[in-house]
């Protein structure tokens, strides 16, 4: 596949339909580091994060036959409010299956951009098969929030718009949690970076691509019990490949060090941005020596989080 | 005194020791209020507030003698952290007079740019009391937090910042508290605006200057027990004229108007903001009839917060 000229198509493609959101830098976090941070603040993307690159790019490049018929996903975080919202931006249904038990706000925001949410249980296997039944039953076309290849290459569109600002970055940072972000990521770094390298923060609680990077083959979550609610999802067999390819290194942070680099970001940048976000951020700060006196981006993943319920 | 000739020096005088904030705008929140909001972000300016901007137009056009001998102010509060960041950025001495009993963050913070922090009781004559000791021992230069004519001149800037991109605003609201904020905005919208007017927003809690532009004179307040807590000052012999003037209306909120106000900011513009800067969107909330369908600038002040004691 050529990656560098999906990547390219997706960056204009999508470009109306999504921000080319702000880079932040800050003198106090830059000494403290002592290393130059470019924050990418995903946390500003529409409805919230950057899954409404990936949404936006999966969906603008169905057939008029599969427009018709609409889309179906699972999820119950960002991903199911980007389909949600770019489907109703292109004007076809998204059928977003969701866990009886997601909080009740999730759904509302779902169903606040057009998105029509189907129940089901809770387990992995209950969610795919009601997909599939979904599916079966409307005709709709399935889009999986983290492997399949547009997804991915419209993720990659973040740090292509950081790297036309910044040309000269060193390393890039993103979270890892399904791998999309992080293959599209390192895709990018590798076409349209110079000497730049692409590095993953990822929680100890949910360090399946630590250890898959590790063992060479996909490994399962053995916990997933992290604050980091975006991450706690599995690699798939399309960014695999990618990420072993493209990714120098993945670095894991503990629950505690999570939660220091979102306060300090919080604090310093002063924009609000969700656990999963400040887990790259963390991954630096623990590595600090490592990239001393590098350029470096950071990708903020996102912004959507209880307030009502903040970990400090 | 020619205020568009002081606005448009202070204009470039500060301009390399400032950020020009970023504008952000949301659809959620114009849908919500009917009209088209630009918010300009203060909370994103050095030390976190607008009060940078007012602080280093004092203490640039100070005489050499003057910069040898240094500046003194009293404030626990924003224009502290201004006054000490300012001086060291352009190699004078401050001394911040603050009660005792403020919180030891807030020392350390005025420290941590270079302050030297006094401490003095916490009543306002005890500290200006102390300020006078301060500027009779070291001969330093007193700078009022909000009634001299060059701090309100330089927090004027923000606006003329939000002209420029937006020229064609119909109004502009500030919260009021000592009133410096308000009095720059309102000249700055006088000369730079076209058929534009500056609103407040102040706490019904500590509505000092609602009353006073009601009875003509400056009236105190008879309590200050708001959330808002840089809102609990007094307006000033030099700001006040200025806001009687050219200020159109004074709108006072509530303490549960100022929190929803705050949260809907957070949730929707990712960003941190103090509970000072949402006072003049809750009384855009409050009023959104009378503004309707007009485009407005929005002046969000600062966003130092204590994140572990938010009101939500």
């Amino acid at each position: 596949m050529n990656f560098k000229k999906l990547l390219l198509k997706a960056h204009f493609r999508i470009a109306p339909y999504i921000h080319n959101t702000a880079v932040l830098t800050s003198k106090t976090i830059n000494t403290i580091c002592n290393s130059q941070l470019y924050f990418k603040c995903e946390n500003f993307q529409k409805m919230g994060a950057f899954k409404m690159r990936g949404a936006t790019n999966a969906l603008l490049q169905l057939t008029p036959n599969q427009k018709e018929k609409g889309v179906v996903t699972h999820s119950s975080g960002n991903f199911a409010q980007a389909v949600a919202l770019a489907a109703r931006n292109i004007g076809i249904k998204a059928y977003i299956v969701m866990p009886k038990n997601a909080p009740q706000v999730k759904k509302e925001a779902v169903i606040g951009y057009g998105g029509i949410v189907i129940e089901s249980d809770s387990t992995p296997i209950a969610r795919e098969q009601k997909a599939e039944e979904v599916m079966k039953e409307t005709g709709a076309t399935f889009v999986h929030p983290s492997n399949d290849i547009p997804v991915i290459i419209g993720q990659g569109t973040a740090t292509m718009e950081l790297l036309n600002l910044y040309p000269d970055l060193e390393a890039v940072i993103t979270p890892v949690g399904g791998g999309g972000l992080l293959a599209g990521t390192a895709l990018a770094v590798h076409f349209f970076g110079k000497n730049c390298q692409t590095f993953a923060g990822e929680p100890d609680e949910a360090n399946d691509a630590y250890r898959s990077l590790k063992s060479g083959k996909i490994e399962s979550n053995k916990t997933t019990n992290t604050i980091a609610d975006g991450l706690r999802t599995q690699l798939g067999n399309n960014n695999f490949p990618i990420i072993q390819k493209y990714v120098s290194a993945i670095i894991c942070v503990s629950e505690e060090e999570i939660i220091r680099a979102m306060k300090l970001i919080w604090e310093r940048l002063k924009i609000v941005v969700e656990p999963s976000s400040a887990v790259a951020f963390a991954a630096l700060l623990k590595e600090k020596e490592s990239f001393k006196n590098k350029k470096i981006g950071v990708i903020l993943s996102g912004g959507n989080v209880d307030l009502t319920n903040l970990p400090f």
